[in-house]
């Protein structure tokens, strides 16, 4: 006796897997018609049943729950929208919870969405270290975007190629002439900005540079937003522009830095890109609209959102599938008037 | 006779307070022994069942579920983050729900929010005509911000000034000299669109210039974020906007039509401020970083976030005290250098 698949009842009820989800967890997205010719065709197979019960239990609720550290930041807003789509036409709706960098609420969310009956998860977390042992208590599949899980509980991670994106962006500098290059952070540590370090240092070091930080590096105070700062702090980041005599190009590790950092050097009467070359990393919608308007690096929200619901879904279809992997997305170049 | 309360219930059948109330909603993670337990209970108290039932409705998840049609948009966004804060503030964890301002998805959220049985929930519809029937069937409060619900269900509204914000603007546009005024337009209704146009042709009225549609409308085909624009749009933006010959002022609905605005006059050779003056709507942060910086109407998101929690959690201390209101949040004009 062979044991029938949602994919046979779909075969056989001429309707989709999506569809047949749907009819059985009776959610409400389909015709009479429909959910006759799918309880007709789980009939047919009678005995089956409890099997195409069981492998449904495990995606019974049809929600997937999503953690973002802030929606406001336009990278995490455009990834988490790709992925409510994606989901959305494989019958799933998305919990999207806001945690605001905050382990407290990651943990709270954490709870919640146990609460909620989840199928699958989706972690963006605002902590540097986080590790993978309170979600894995929940046994239900877990994807990490761009920030990766430390810990043994195994665990997909999906990212952009933030190493190779700030390389690129380092040797676009100085193929421009830029002969003492700065790379602009935030007190805010996560494993894309460390990785972003990384391929910064790997430009210096294969074009014979050292990387010094006291002429190389610039950390601004701030873990919110620059662009919302009030004007003291404003002040504090015109203070510490003013400082970088020697510079001749930046690397910013964000486009919202990177626009700060625009206009600090208009307001210091720094000619962009004249004196000083600027690069940010995002291509969110404000680099296109700045004067001049920003280079940038462009992370793939599109694919990234497209990689973590197929590893997602094809763990809820197959959760013995789960293996600890990393896939990393690439990004592109892309040059504007500030280099 | 008194009433018998949840924990009273929970006392009686020895388990807790979470438990008891597992049970009753039957979310399945109990043994057949505690259920029999509590139901015994339940039983031995007979009458009262309605009443726990009834409390267990009004309190029994602490969560909050919000419909926003699009978290990208810079103005939702910050909404939802200061309500997300507010309510957590109080103990409630926010499910937020990307409806992209279709009708299908905004149905589909309500249905899986009814079966995550949040005890409130704000809705901010992507639907010109949105009912509260559909929401009235769930029986708990409803706060609808910035769309007004149609029909004749009770309902709690919230939203900026709109009417005020465009006749503001207006009238600001008028007092720097402008002579032959546009509203820029998208072909998205909304009742905070319909309520722009409407202060618009106040500002006019006050000024006694007649509206016409010819010389005094330009309405761009784009029902999404104009910034996300391809290039055979921007195309048809920039022959739109060429025909505009008498305009010497735009009043923009909103920053991101005014960014597109800017964009397109500066391509067509057209000096703003001197020959064209141009003022946004939202204040989002890309209006503070364009050249020249956008003047806009700001909308004040974090009065509006806590005037929504507000009524929302009294609502649910006190359902009796539901009835139909409508609160305005004052907004405000900022002038920068486009006008």
């Amino acid at each position: 006796m062979t044991k029938v698949s949602i994919k046979q009842i779909a075969e056989l009820s001429g309707v989709s897997v999506a569809t047949v989800s749907r009819v059985i967890n009776n959610n409400g997205r389909f015709s009479e018609a429909t959910r006759k010719k799918v309880l007709q065709a789980i009939e047919e197979t009678g005995y089956q049943t409890n099997y195409v019960a069981k492998s449904l239990r495990m995606q019974k609720s049809n929600t997937i729950g999503i953690l973002v550290p802030d929606i406001t930041n336009y990278f995490f807003a455009r990834t988490v929208q790709h992925i409510e789509e994606t989901l959305f036409e494989h019958g799933y709706s998305t919990i999207i919870c806001n945690t605001d960098r905050s382990l407290e609420k990651e943990k709270a969310y954490l709870e919640m969405l146990k609460a909620k009956m989840i199928d699958g998860l989706i972690v963006i977390s605002g902590i540097k270290e986080f590790d993978l042992v309170d979600y894995s208590s929940m046994n239900i599949p877990v994807v990490c975007i761009d920030r990766k899980p430390t810990g043994k509980a195994s665990s997909v991670f999906i990212a952009s190629n933030h190493y190779e994106g700030a390389y690129l962006a380092t040797k676009h500098l100085l193929e421009k002439g830029v002969k003492s290059p700065v790379i602009l952070m935030q007190n805010r540590e996560s494993s894309s900005s460390s990785e972003r370090l990384k391929g910064f240092k790997a430009g210096l070091k294969e074009a014979g540079m050292p990387f010094r930080t006291d002429t190389n590096l610039l950390v601004v105070d701030s873990r919110k937003n620059v662009l919302r700062v009030e004007e003291k702090t404003r002040q504090l980041f015109l203070k510490a522009f003013s400082k970088l005599e020697t510079c001749d190009g930046i690397f910013s590790i964000n486009d919202d830095l990177a626009i700060l950092a625009l206009d600090c050097l208009k307001e210091l009467g720094i000619a962009v890109p004249d004196q000083v070359k600027l690069i940010g990393f995002d291509d969110t919608l404000l680099s296109r609209h700045t004067s001049p308007k920003l280079s940038s690096v462009a992370q793939d929200t599109l694919k990234l959102a497209e990689t973590t619901c197929e590893n997602l879904l094809s763990l809820i279809q197959n959760p013995s599938l789960a293996v600890s992997k990393q896939q990393l997305v690439p990004v592109h170049l892309v040059e504007r008037e500030t280099t």
